[in-house]
């Protein structure tokens, strides 16, 4: 019933996520109606990828620059080299860094530890890691992968690898999240929360 | 703290009906790093302008062929020229279609009578809705405006002129939907449902 262009758009937008047909159709006829929002995101879409990568040295976005892409947080000098905050995901690290506490740098993994799905160690890009840890003389390492089975192992996994290399690992504090309830908070969350408790002594 | 180019798709996305800021930046990392999908996308919406554009006859979505417009649904010759449904929107069109319950054709008015946006009868096309009457002889009108306020002010309206024209006009039925709960229908729905019985002696 529909014309063929705006089929293939259709098909397109639901491979976006949480997207299924009925919303993708409604995304599309929104930029049937609106040519102007349409082609200007054609355009910005056509060229994205000449215009950012992965930054080379930590994953995360990076406008590309002289054919290089290194990204700003790389790039500020201010930032505590020695410190390293390793995430899974680019939404994690733009997380991190909406929070306002890490001044160090990144590294994103890109994916996690999952023996259900066949993800070993080997498809952890543990070379580039190592690389970064000596090219920035890094001292302290933060893991801030997500609190899940996945996460909790990556995080188990790295621990140990890098705790042997002599480098100071934390790990971020699970708990009942800030405004949160207990009574609402599950068992697991609770539990994280009472086993990471701190003296209130200053 | 993200890229210059990443940030105008974001706001560009963040235009499409119900997606904020947090939900086009997730769309938006999902085409940074799906790069065939934005390829994609970003192809079909340049073009998309030159590929699509309303039917000339009815305002619903045609192809473009040779320069014109004109919809399958105007197309087919097997449909009853006699008999025209008003919509307000393409989507409705599409719902009434996906019904399987028209046999004619359409007129999609593109806009509602809405005294509060200062949408009056001359802001409506009502100089093409009657050469499309005139054009497939129309003996009958169905007024399938939605069942709001702005939608019956209008099919009201609309009543009035067509029936002065010596047409055949009848609205949609409104009341509790198929499979809906009597009690969690709300009053106007219920008393819809009510002053729009039928006799069942057939």
């Amino acid at each position: 019933m529909l014309p063929d262009p705006l089929r293939r758009v259709i098909q397109l937008l639901s491979r976006l996520p949480g997207v299924g047909e009925k919303t993708a159709q409604r995304y599309a006829l929104k930029l049937m109606i609106d040519p102007e929002l349409s082609h200007a995101l054609g355009n910005e879409l056509s060229t994205l990828m000449e215009q950012i990568r992965p930054c080379e040295r930590c994953g995360n976005l990076a406008e590309v620059a002289e054919g290089n892409a290194v990204c700003g947080i790389c790039l500020d000098r201010r930032r505590d080299g020695h410190l390293l905050c390793i995430v899974a995901r680019i939404q994690d690290l733009l997380a991190v860094e909406r929070s306002g506490a890490m001044r160090g740098r990144y590294f994103v993994l890109g994916k996690l530890l999952s023996p259900l799905d066949g993800i070993g160690p080997a498809e952890l890009p543990l070379q580039a890691l190592y690389e970064r840890l000596q090219s920035e003389s890094t001292r302290e390492v933060i893991l801030a992968t997500p609190p899940s089975v996945d996460g909790e192992a990556t995080a188990l996994f790295l621990a140990r690898e890098l705790a042997s290399k002599g480098l100071l690992v934390s790990r971020i504090a699970s708990g009942v999240p800030h405004g949160g309830d207990l009574e609402f908070a599950d068992q697991i969350t609770l539990g994280r929360a009472i086993d990471g408790r701190r003296r209130v002594d200053d």
